[in-house]
């Protein structure tokens, strides 16, 4: 367990890179705790995502990124239960051969999420963890009490309804593991998830019931269904795609399937009344309806564009499978 | 990516063996996210550590033990800041090979301890992890608000008072890592921390400054009086010693370092007013002073049986040094 003297200690990476994005609750990270004071009337959210190397991301994303996707899964899952976010907590496990440059490029990327998305660091730990780098993150929202939407709400009729377009990060996934360049767009969108913060808002005044994608569009509808007693028919049609997503599938159909059941979308699924889709539709510009929620149960079905159901070999991301 | 068909996929995996130690607010685990709904007149404590295979634990320890491990250390730094545990968060990366029957031992220990504790599951996430196991555990504590103790309260005149015995788990991994075999009372302590989670209400009461003992107690003596900007005077005599390491220092007095440094003893730390010492040594049977703060700046000094400062080539434990 000997040390490199050329990097900084425990402490001193701490002081250097983490303190100064600290926020109220954490007292300079100089404690072993934060404390979380709720305002009046609210409740707070909470949630928990990892992300590991070769498994998450590549060892040779940039950090920035790294801190961005850990960052930001967590906050899309926030939205989607319609909390507003406040703060995080950091779990780093930096790998053998790590840098202070690495550490620094990883801080100053949480720090500029910090503007964008109006959280601030409470606390956590630092370590060495071997072969890979991880990042464990736990988020913190706050929403007024009793106004928390679940995935268990969907009722037969609602219409489902989801953010921004689908697919883009799966297929630029796709397109690198079989050594294609994929189209600045959708790599992007691969490493830099866009939590739809904005629209927590919106989820708490409209949706029944809600989650983020991302699994895979198909897998997460299974999941929202499975919670709500339901099932679901989807027109694939109505699915909205990148102008991008949409020329690769052109090319190459077969990736409709990576698309709706790649995953990393961060986009929010909602099952909303048929009265308010209007309303949700107008209040979000980038909310499409994709489909219906019905009574019954099974998986969903996804209905191509000859009405026939598709069927897919998996339908989403299992971390095991 | 491919999976193992005999082994069970994430959901499954949930489902089975962690689904059943959700409490209330985590909605099963089928939720995106957790509630957490404080009580009038109470503040949140949140705390976060992360233990990493070949890090914080050795590879063959018992699914068990490493489950306790990861809990209890953050009970700890609950208990230190006053807080009563009643919830937490748990990242899960497994490593290559694992299998569902380590799986079950360790979500085995975490109910143990979830009975032993008072707490609940809420939330969090598995992965696959590669070459380690990793375990991130994000803990929340209640307590009344305005009434944690921080690091940073320690006044010239307090004296400084720790509980239970000081450098068991040190011994213990010492004795290990020379192929001798350590007491089983030791090696219990270096797998089973014991946090004094019962002792918040006597933190809440008598400290000035409080912190947990994880990383050596001298190290940590540092942290605590660097935060409330003083110095520290220590008769080593006085630390207490557990009759195991007591023989073990008898025989080799250099093993004392060892003890005061190692760290993993999960034993509170507290500056307490001078009025409060007899009371607060009287409210809990095993707690002991061991010195006093002073005026100043500087690291401890910690004082031999002849008088002396005792120098130390290092004071305690850092994940990069």
């Amino acid at each position: 367990m000997a040390g490199d003297r050329t990097r900084p200690g425990e402490f001193a990476l701490i002081d250097r890179h983490f303190r100064p994005l600290a926020g109220e609750g954490a007292f300079g990270l100089a404690d072993d705790a934060a404390l979380v004071a709720p305002r009046p009337g609210e409740e707070i959210v909470v949630t928990k995502d990892m992300i590991v190397e070769g498994v998450h991301f590549f060892p040779d994303d940039p950090p920035a990124a790294i801190a961005a996707k850990a960052l930001r899964v967590n906050l899309s899952d926030l939205a989607a239960k319609g909390a507003g976010p406040f703060g995080y907590f950091l779990g780093l496990g930096l790998r053998d051969g790590w840098t202070e440059d690495w550490v620094a490029a990883f801080a100053a990327g949480l720090a500029a999420d910090q503007r964008t998305f109006g959280v601030a660091l409470l606390g956590g730990d630092t370590t060495r963890a071997g072969e890979r780098t991880i990042v464990s993150i736990t988020a913190l929202g706050r929403l007024p009490a009793g106004t928390m939407v679940h995935r268990s709400g969907a009722r037969p009729g609602d219409v489902v309804m989801v953010t921004g377009t689908i697919g883009d990060a799966a297929l630029a996934l796709h397109q690198q593991k079989a050594g294609r360049l994929a189209p600045v767009a959708l790599h992007r969108r691969f490493l830099y998830p866009e939590p739809r913060v904005a629209l927590a808002p919106l989820v708490r005044r409209f949706a029944h019931a809600a989650m983020d994608v991302s699994d895979g569009l198909v897998g997460d509808l299974g999941h929202l269904c499975r919670a709500s007693g339901v099932t679901v028919e989807i027109d694939a049609a109505a699915v909205p795609l990148s102008p991008d997503a949409a020329a690769l599938i052109d090319a190459e159909p077969a990736l409709l399937a990576t698309a709706l059941t790649g995953g990393d979308d961060y986009e929010l699924l909602m099952a909303i009344a048929p009265a308010d889709a209007d309303a949700c539709a107008a209040a979000g510009t980038t909310v499409t309806p994709i489909g219906r929620i019905v009574a019954g149960e099974g998986p969903p079905t996804i209905r191509g564009h000859d009405g026939q159901p598709l069927h897919f070999q998996r339908s989403g991301f299992d971390h095991f499978a």
